[in-house]
């Protein structure tokens, strides 16, 4: 199956509509592209849920252009920019952290560039949707053959700090990262930090789980399916991450808990 | 306008975002594809929703390989299948009755195979995400080339019951399948069931229809401009089905019902 | 980059199970073309916030065929119809007027056909979803070559009011025309009517914005990063309308405002 399609992915807060008109002027540049929305559906200004996404999903993705787009400082100085990945990707979005931890995951920062040159954007900039009117087209026309030194000077890129785990001796503080669409809750640890605040832990290990003024005994499982429908569980979620679930129901829901709320785990 | 590109479709409860990485793997095995998302959007967990879903759209669609993911029993002993059909597709999903009324609907069940080989699996299966690892992988496999044979060993199906339309004497009795993007209420019924039930049926016929407590009489209409903007009407949807609407409104919100209640029918 | 796929766009407020099945009917017609889901999240029965979201894209996709599905008179005596621009598209859909707008920012309408040939319908036109059995073939055909006049007689479209500003001597009134995703509140003005009704208007210039028993000081400016996180602000958005928006927050439900709601806008 011979495919030389330059592949095109987006990740945005936008919705459909405005992710679409994206979408139409990549296809309007890059006609030959195969362009993916990704998501359109990250929470509106919520730069690190984004930027937890893009780092987890890019992976299984085809080498390619991504554009990623949480970008509540649109319109202020922050840089549009563009970064070459290690694995030979380009991602391309704002300068707030969001493409950070992506570049991570593939193969890291090989170069960073300002999208400044005027030929790769949209004749009239506005100043809220640079989604349209500056990444888009860059990603069009890279996909259409521009190189990444065209677009504009090379730049470092600024970090994002992403809550991370607390490892005290039986205790383990986690951070809420977020609630994925079914509504479970992806903490900020793995199973090292489980292990390293804990100790070896067995499936089946009742924990206990507290934050204000709420205590709750949760068993860590293998699989959702180890404990009865609606009753909740700890698992270890698709990319390595410590969540909180409710088999067949939403931890959120149940809970009351979203991104940016902190726990405790301990060993019932 | 030749066109060899292989079709894909995707439907799951996933939302925008875990059904964007199961389209970046299958183009990540077969980039010559064209993927579609059918729907990201069938209410989580259930199973019957999305059955009906599948069976409704799946003969619009192109013959092609067609993945469906609505598996609350992800990471327990149910098999991963692939379904041919009669009429030349392949189904992809979960063996929980997902694919069996699509399938009776594309000319019936001609092979199926659980999906056991590890070559068209990604390495290092989660247990929570087989759309990921399971069935996007076996969906690009087939749609670059490989046969339905070598994804495992052959196996049988297991049903799906869904509720159906009881018939008496001058009384349907029926349950609401789901609720459509509008509000309006699917019901367990098509016309043979309920001329069956209440005899021949002219447009304009009032029904009288209850549930517990509550009793509305609505017209038997061709279409919703027949009824006031606001009214509610029954009528025959495109796939068929008898259907309780409200014209320009929403008859899930109007009536508080949803998928699961039970309704009777009498003529009014 | 050669590339001669025809391209075609969907809009609806089907949600995506629907909008999918259309663009499968399209796929089966055309199976060489690029279609793009431009939005399947229009409010329903909006017909004009799609039509407004209509003619703030389709400028921005490339030519091709277009197709824009609002029609709560579904079944009625409204017509199907196909319109071929002056830039060179052709826009489908029901002529209730929500192709209009969208029409004249594409150099206006040659020509107007309606879709009465049966060739170019699927079997069986069931008397509900007119966008799988009318419309999505329509733009099948068109893509695979058909030509406009093959598809029925030429006609006549119906207009669509679309809200005005009202300009008094210092004051400006104006209608919430649709909020976005963000909740940012476009309303029915551009920076001629403001500066119409209220003179030459400098950023950082506090209006009064008033309606139903509430009175609010808001300033404008050029952009969303000029205010606090959580402040309000009238900006001109992307598509030169004046907006209301709060900063990373939702104007639609700090305000509770929603489409339709009047405003007047006098210097504070």
């Amino acid at each position: 199956m011979p495919e030389n399609r330059p592949f095109v992915s987006l990740t945005t807060d936008f919705g459909a509509a405005y992710s679409g008109i994206c979408v139409g002027v990549v296809y309007s540049i890059a006609p030959g592209a195969n362009v993916l929305v990704l998501s359109d559906e990250v929470t509106p200004y919520a730069i690190k849920e984004g930027a937890l996404l893009l780092r987890q999903a890019l992976p299984y993705l085809p080498v390619g252009v991504h554009v990623g787009i949480v970008d509540p400082g649109v319109g202020t100085a922050r840089q549009p920019v563009a970064v070459r990945t290690g694995r030979g990707d380009v991602l391309i979005g704002p300068d707030n952290g969001l493409l950070v931890p992506a570049a991570e995951s593939l193969g890291g920062v090989a170069a960073a560039h300002r999208l400044e040159n005027p030929a790769y954007r949209l004749p009239g900039v506005s100043t809220s949707f640079h989604g349209r009117d500056v990444f888009a087209p860059a990603a069009g026309h890279l996909a259409a053959g521009a190189g990444l030194a065209e677009l504009g000077a090379a730049t470092d890129l600024l970090p994002l700090e992403l809550p991370a785990a607390v490892i005290r001796n039986g205790v383990l503080t986690v951070t809420v990262l977020y609630a994925d669409q079914f509504g479970s809750l992806i903490l900020s640890a793995g199973r090292p930090d489980i292990e390293a605040a804990l100790g070896p832990i067995a499936h089946g290990t009742r924990l206990q789980i507290s934050w204000t003024g709420v205590s709750v005994k949760v068993p860590f499982e293998e699989t959702f399916g180890r404990v009865a429908t609606g009753d909740p569980l700890v698992w270890l979620d698709s990319s390595g991450q410590v969540g909180l679930a409710v088999n067949q129901g939403s931890a959120a829901r149940r809970f009351g808990l979203s991104a940016g709320d902190t726990l405790t785990l301990t060993i019932a």
